[in-house]
């Protein structure tokens, strides 16, 4: 199957489940946030894994749409830690209902996660419920540490590849080593395709650095812009500060501490600071390691090339994305 | 082994396990909560069901500390809800460290609880999953009637029955069965166990309304008459709500909706009218009837009666407490 049709039938599968439980005051939200569309890319990755060993998908459908699920409810439950109001340009569950609808029913949508996979394969159960749980908390460690950050002025680069890492690359990585495990992979397979997810995922997320400043304004549907008024530690902000001379960083580091400022003079000062550092080019630089790391590891796994072409593709398509 | 000290071995286990994991910050609080004690009534259920069917209470081990942690996952998440300063004694989560630092620690306590839990037999993994599973969803769907029966005024003994059936009692009678089901128990004596730890769970929570009234305060722990004050919809005002002549009915919504009242005055008059109505004589024969209809299935289990001694005594102890 291509990938494009796995993603069609991932957002069938999602409206056919069903959320019409009582009491329906729990449940609504749940089904809201995963009406509100997104790329779908986590179970995407599960059923291609899966589609690399095993002829169909079958056997990877109920962990996909498991791993859809947590990861709505993680954003379900940063919403509320970030006071987000806004989500996919809709108001976020704590707006239209509030915190406490969307803690418990953030709650139930973790737990119906668990209740998906555990529809899978018995001989597959405990190895998907491992990485599942093993990837799920560190999702939490990952969140931890970003929400630290904020009130932190030390973070270095390293910290801030560990945090993407847990927040965003091993759920990737997890969502494709479910797909292999439950496509019968072996585990030396299985391993591969998770590391190439790792790769993936942290070069994904710099690429999200990099739009909030490179990007198009209309392709990317957020401002440009954001991450450097809310003094982000992006890897680019991370990188500046590491790279600047002495007086180059202190005017970064004014226009951090600044209280009162116009936002386009802040995002023009920093946007110039980047400019003069070449950290367009450093970030560039940076995703492309990551990447390359993760071609390499799919290379290593041992089925045919051509088998490889649709994940491959895929994933390269999320890197030269324009939003 | 003796349910004593089975709770013995509960309390030692659950000081084993290591919460001093990266980053600390998230898993502090977990280790908190379960510092603080409570009875381990649920864990205990586990290794008592376990123990009816197996010479040992070894493989219902994780599963019961699962749904120790679990259970302290929902106390930690119902306190941000209800905005409860104190639990047992000491500053709630949110209080003590902050709200975000209590969803988060929460929500990875609650994978933290399956990661334990799919440390049971392989054999007996998806069964006792799908009892968690199934249990912990209706924990929250009870949470959630609890909340909306605060705002509403036509709450019926039927749906309050319900609700405790939902937010307490389902986990009893699912430890009970997860215990049953590691001990290598039929289908059908799980199943009467489980119907057992509802009717004790309801009974359980009966007797928790009851001494809200009736208890001693020095042995209850709380002060006598919290319910009666913030007008929580216990079955004993439903009960006195249903039973009063209009005139009655007329002076108790008048307690009820009183804005401005002195405490100790309330609670005098509301426990007048309960006197007058005999709902104390009420409570204790519903109490009655749920721990008959308990008592009924656990004999029907098909194990000889003086094994079932131990889970019986302890089951019944619990509703002769005084705290």
């Amino acid at each position: 199957m291509t990938a494009k049709g796995i993603q069609q039938l991932v957002e069938n599968e999602i409206d056919k489940l069903n959320w019409k439980l009582t009491p329906y005051s729990l449940y609504e939200p749940i089904e809201y946030v995963l009406s509100l569309g997104g790329k779908r890319i986590r179970p995407v990755f599960t059923l291609l894994g899966c589609q690399l060993f095993d002829n169909t998908i079958e056997k990877a459908l109920n962990p996909a749409l498991a791993i859809e699920v947590f990861h709505n409810f993680t954003l379900l439950h940063d919403d509320i830690m970030d006071k987000a109001e806004m989500r996919r340009n809709q108001p976020t569950v704590h707006v239209k209902w509030d915190e406490n609808r969307a803690i418990l029913s953030g709650d139930a949508m973790l737990i119906k996660a668990y209740q998906l996979l555990a529809q899978c394969d018995t001989t597959a159960l405990k190895s998907v419920l491992d990485v599942f749980s093993q990837t799920s908390v560190e999702v939490c460690e990952g969140q931890q540490y970003d929400m630290e950050f904020e009130s932190r002025n030390d973070v270095s680069i390293d910290e801030y590849i560990n945090m993407i890492r847990l927040k965003t690359a091993v759920l990737l990585a997890g969502s494709l080593k479910i797909g292999a495990i439950c496509g019968g992979a072996s585990a030396e397979d299985a391993d591969l395709l998770y590391r190439f997810g790792i790769g993936i995922g942290i070069a994904f997320q710099l690429k999200d650095d990099y739009l909030d400043v490179y990007g198009d304004t209309a392709k990317f549907g957020k401002k440009i812009g954001g991450d450097i008024c809310c003094n982000k530690k992006t890897f680019l902000l991370l990188t500046a500060l590491k790279k600047a001379d002495p007086e180059t960083k202190a005017e970064l580091l004014r226009q951090i501490n600044a209280n009162d400022f116009d936002k386009e003079e802040k995002i023009k000062a920093v946007s110039a600071i980047y400019e003069k550092l070449d950290i367009r080019t450093h970030t560039e630089n940076a995703m492309k390691a990551y990447y390359e790391d993760a071609v390499q590891s799919l290379k290593k796994v041992s089925v045919p090339d051509e088998q490889k072409a649709e994940l491959s593709v895929f994933a390269e398509n999320l890197l030269y994305r324009e939003n």
